[in-house]
């Protein structure tokens, strides 16, 4: 297969991280025979210091003429501590999001057996979870209008849904539990907002056409402790944008490492993969961030395309690695491995 | 002391545990000499189904008349499931807080030693956690224009802060602090929304005053992380409201049981003071919930007006229960006691 592939490693350990999923990208490549072209382009923060825009025209044609994006990260603690900035480098995201129409932000959780011990929860409670997010990503108050007056001391945002925004990616969970074990759980505040009452109405009423799912509803504050008290009964959690910012970082602590976790986003454009962490400054340039999660996300990636047993062959290597604690220093304090060789190995097992 | 307490105990299991914190609070009275005047009023669903309005006039007129309020829970599945219903219990506590002006939710959440193990994150982790959330409570997303277009396509909430909103819990969070170990935490989500920023920039401003206290602020994604990663790190959380309602529910696990987790709101008028946990109508009716909200909601209450000895007497009660194991079936399932005789117990020690 001919795969084109922007890489848009952006910023802090992005671009560390991102290296290491092309090289098993590119091993990946060698071994099944597939031509996988690599173009690199400017996002977030790094594309406001050389062009005055986190996301810069030629970078986003580049998405658009390719039939994937393998983002890496993005943020720069000297926007994050001043609110007055006008350009931020999260705009580069949030407009890629939406111009390339991903509104499915897709976010698998499972509990590695080798890394049991490693999370902060019991192991009794995470064994045996497996469940995915399906986070709806260019929509409600990450994009609705925002003011703030003139004397500044009044600010708001708008949280907004339609139906159809509702609908699109709704179908999509499902469909999803389908083939895992038919259950999606709605996570919302309909106690409360009337968008998430239009989630609920939505939602129930497209669920018939699924009858083989169970429904179920979550208010996200109480979703915000089951996801900690019993993280094993989920299979597909479907939540609006901010909720599953929330929601899916949270989970990210049941695998002992935020560094593991992959995500994909889809919808109607070329789609996107990048690892759920963020830019991870204090790390930058240190050659110890953990590379899985950003080469989980390029075995996301293959998947997409249907080349399921590419990224079968991925998720073995990373398992054995694992087992074998070839493993970054999150996980491993006593004894890590650098970024580069934990790549180098992956790619070599392939 | 002489107080004039109004009893809102409504929904679920909000009437079987605030008997039992009423009952505690007449033995405080007995033995330290108060007068503690009580009169009970409706709120929630079952004030919906008796005055078809889930904030009566004459419940309000009470709680505004009263020095202080002792709420119960609010809740009814009936309407969780009914996105269209017009009249909801919430609105009942929405209206309250507003009304009362309760502008401050202060919610401390601190692992037991006698009930570290019930906790589902390890021991490790949660020993020494002691931080104490203050969430604004009339603002926000709650309380902005709510819109649902005739056909019922499109829905909108809007998040609106103000400078004086932020300012005035900002205050209490600082004030905290200064008697705490000095560090208030600012939950945010300053890289994308406008509200945030204006919080970031309000609390910055602010915080000049209060030169003995640290400040420091993280994504309201990355809390949702450090809770459970390194719930130890925090010592005051100042927050929005619905930020607050997710982080804090989070937070409820930690100890080992929502069951445990008191809470004050104050403001301009009349303080209310409640358990976290909701109306859990699986539990209604059967004499197994918890009562220890709502008992050290009433300390809570106690310690607002300076009774200090008082308030601690009931904490001291608390903690020999927990010690002795004299406790409902959410912390031991083998050998649980009913609310009634936990309450008894409290109030006997007392
Ligand atoms: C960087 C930020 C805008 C982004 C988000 O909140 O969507 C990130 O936290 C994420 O979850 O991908
Ligand atoms: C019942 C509901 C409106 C309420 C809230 O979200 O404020 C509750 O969850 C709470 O946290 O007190």
């Amino acid at each position: 297969m001919n795969l084109k592939i922007a890489v848009l490693s952006g910023d802090g350990i992005g671009p560390e991280v991102t290296k290491e999923s092309v090289k098993v990208l590119k091993a990946v490549a060698e071994v099944y025979g597939h031509t996988f072209e690599f173009q690199e382009a400017l996002v977030g923060a790094i594309a406001i210091y050389e062009k005055e825009n986190p996301l810069p025209e030629e970078t986003l044609a580049l998405c658009k003429s390719s039939d994937a994006v393998l983002f890496g990260a993005i943020g720069d603690p000297k926007y994050d501590n001043n609110p007055d900035a006008k350009v931020r480098p999260e705009q580069g995201l949030l407009k890629l999001r939406k111009e390339l129409g991903l509104f499915a932000n897709i976010r698998p959780i499972t509990a590695y057996d080798s890394l049991l011990e490693k999370s902060p929860l019991k192991k009794e409670i995470i064994q045996g979870t497996d469940m995915v997010i399906y986070r709806e990503l260019t929509g409600g108050i990450y994009f609705g209008e925002k003011k703030l007056n003139e004397d500044k001391t009044i600010a708001s945002d708008l949280c907004e849904y339609s139906q159809i925004e509702i609908e699109r990616i709704a179908h999509l969970a499902f469909k999803a539990a389908q083939v895992r074990r038919k259950k999606v759980t709605l996570v919302d505040k309909a106690n409360v907002l009337e968008t998430s009452r239009l989630w609920r109405r939505v939602v129930t009423a497209l669920s018939k056409q699924y009858p083989d799912v169970t429904l179920d509803f979550l208010f996200v504050d109480n979703a915000a402790m089951q996801m900690i008290l019993n993280p094993s009964q989920f299979d597909v959690i479907l939540t609006e944008n901010m909720f599953g910012d929330i929601i899916s970082d949270e989970g990210s602590v049941i695998g002992g490492s935020i560094g593991l976790l992959a995500s994909a986003s889809v919808g109607d454009g070329t789609a996107l993969f990048e690892p759920i962490h963020g830019s991870y400054p204090q790390a930058t340039g240190k050659n110890i961030a953990n590379p899985i999660a950003s080469i989980l996300s390029a075995a996301m990636l293959l998947g997409h395309f249907g080349l399921n047993e590419e990224a079968k062959r991925i998720q073995e290597a990373v398992d054995r690695t694992l087992k074998n604690n070839i493993v970054s220093v999150d996980i491993n304090k006593e004894n890590p491995s650098s970024t580069s060789l934990i790549g180098d190995v992956i790619a070599e097992m392939i």
